[in-house]
């Protein structure tokens, strides 16, 4: 094998592909990274065994040269060392030429580093997927239905079930629900191109963030193809992987309340800013819980009290407040988060009283939902 | 107490005074700050005993009003707690109000803290200093004499004399040095005006860092302070106390070579780059040793192997050779510490053979100087 190529192009792939690769793998050569020449192009994959990302540069693109292929071959090389010298190359053009027994000689400038590779027939084969019931969905739309749900899977391992983001694909709709049994996030988009079956997955939390943290941020489409145990997302020149999880994740849908007692709209940045000054005080001595109070005036109190510490209030202008008077305490984090992943400027929150889940959502925008639980205090 | 802030000039201060407040504090009162409010302003400090920061709001300053005393009093606030909520007050007018007992109300806009204070007369007094043998330096010009020795000094407490930094001031030259024993660094430099004493102290260098990022990058001149177990800094509205390391700093005149038999003249940007290259391989095997080999031509090369990675050679073009031919092995951490505190674009390495420490200074300026003991591997 051996390949001149640019610096660029590699650093950038290399860095997609590392987002799969763990130093802490119970298989060895999957500490390596994947290197395949051939007349297409170079190709790099790392994996954990529970993501693979494959990463394509192609000879040419946008009619200008990426790589020079000198001759075909592959090899695997070391992840942490591999990446680190790529990035720290003098000069803007590689050469990368593996000689016998897999020494690989990378040269750059007058630097030149001679690696001890491993053999590419011994890396284990992505998973062989079907291109059936493609899911076409744009990148950016993508992104933001992660963050806006991936931030609630439960980070205990006690109910594994729940470290995982439920999608369901339904009536040409898209829904993405995260709970860790405290409170639940949901966002639904519609799939552009209709497709003919249904599906109910689970994605671990984990490998959605190392997609969202790939991803472009454009309307290009996204397409994705979901398996009996896998999930392929392929975006240009890129292949993600991931395993699903296995299991029944429970039906959420009778945790969200049809009908409210007290309505809140309010601003969505003065809210936050009123319950994150609140847990000030909150973070030691009461697990971070704050109050809300509604008050006469269309206002309600957003307070904390810590013995020790001190206590701390504030009001703040509701644009409307409606149904009974309530009292009710919450995770500051919880509603933090909450508010941060639905991005409105204005928010309803219903109320079903002080013991029951609420709902926020923005005044504008119905396809995005957050529930949460409640603390009881008193 | 009471008085009327503006929220920028407190959050500054704040953030000032907390360099010295340390959360692990056999003084429970030094987990606080001590604020005082009387005609001429607000004074903050903070302190670990070590290190003690005062920093003074004034009424007014350049024309502009900064604070509206009320009532003048003292009172001691948790300083976690009271620079989070500085920090984030919603106003930019910010009222603070001692009440009976140490109650203490923080009110902006329509967020009101009740905060539980603590007496100050509590609060240990700070060194009471007589300002004689005042030295004077710019203050970017002690800020630059930090950067490039403190970061020699030992982290080990096996010898705690080379924790700190040593200062002497001699003949109107005030001269830095520090050293772990595997490395030194000085930097030496004229004091403005002269000064009638001469000082050989040592101070620890967690004081010198955190002195250093409360320093503004400006050329007006500071106040130094020199007494037998402590020293002040004196800048604009700011006093930093510091005590002095006890015991005897080793005499370290001896340990730099008056003579040379290799010297090398070589571009510092890329030296450093090629021994960083060549350290990526060495991080794991060999302890960040990297090798030095002079060649024909007026070349260097740049080396290190790792039997189980690989190895890196490089060579580079010289501006200068002469004397014996050389190999020798070194921490590239080491020089390329010493490399990033020269400054220069040019510099001139002298080695006394393979065994014996070798110096590093710019070829336009001999204040500094970066001596460094090589690794045997023979």
């Amino acid at each position: 094998m051996k390949f001149i190529i640019h610096r660029d192009k590699l650093v950038q792939s290399v860095q997609d592909v590392m987002k799969a690769v763990s130093s802490r793998t119970t298989i060895p050569i999957l500490t390596g990274i994947k290197i395949v020449a051939n007349t297409e192009g170079v190709t790099l994959t790392g994996s954990d065994s529970d993501i693979s990302i494959e990463s394509f540069i192609p000879i040419e693109e946008d009619g200008s040269e990426n790589v020079e292929i000198v001759e075909s071959g592959s090899i695997v090389l070391q992840a942490r060392f591999f990446s680190e010298i790529v990035k720290k190359l003098p000069m803007d053009i590689v050469e990368i030429e593996v000689s016998n027994h897999q020494a690989t000689i990378i040269k750059s400038g007058k630097a030149e580093f001679n690696l001890i590779g491993l053999d590419a027939d011994e890396y284990p084969l992505l998973p062989q997927i079907e291109e059936e019931h493609v899911i076409k969905l744009p990148t950016d739309l993508l992104k933001a239905m992660i963050r806006q749900t991936v931030f609630a899977v439960s980070t205990s391992e006690t109910r594994p079930i729940l470290t995982g983001v439920n999608w369901k694909v339904e009536e040409n709709v898209l829904i993405c629900i995260a709970t860790d049994s405290h409170r639940l996030a949901l966002r639904k988009a519609p799939i552009q191109q209709a497709v003919q079956t249904e599906h109910n997955v689970v994605i671990p939390g984990k490998s959605l963030n190392e997609l969202s943290k790939i991803l472009d941020d454009t309307d290009e489409l996204i397409e994705i193809i979901i398996t009996e145990n896998q999930v392929l997302f392929k975006a240009k020149n890129l292949l993600f992987f991931s395993r699903l999880l296995d299991g029944n994740y429970p039906d959420t849908s009778r945790l969200i309340p049809s009908e409210s007692k007290t309505n809140l709209t309010v601003n969505s940045k003065d809210f936050l800013q009123a319950i994150d000054r609140a847990s000030l005080l909150a973070k030691e001595a009461r697990n971070n819980v704050v109050k809300l109070s509604t008050l006469p005036g269309e206002t309600v109190e957003i307070s904390s009290n810590s013995p020790e510490i001190g206590k701390v209030s504030e009001e703040i202008q509701t644009a409307n407040i409606s149904g009974e008077d309530l009292k009710i305490s919450f995770s500051a984090k919880y509603v933090m988060d909450a508010l941060k992943a639905l991005d409105g400027t204005e928010i309803n929150i219903n109320f079903t009283g002080a013991m029951r889940p609420f709902v926020i959502q923005t005044t504008t925008d119905d396809s995005m939902l957050q529930l949460i639980l409640p603390v009881r205090t008193y």
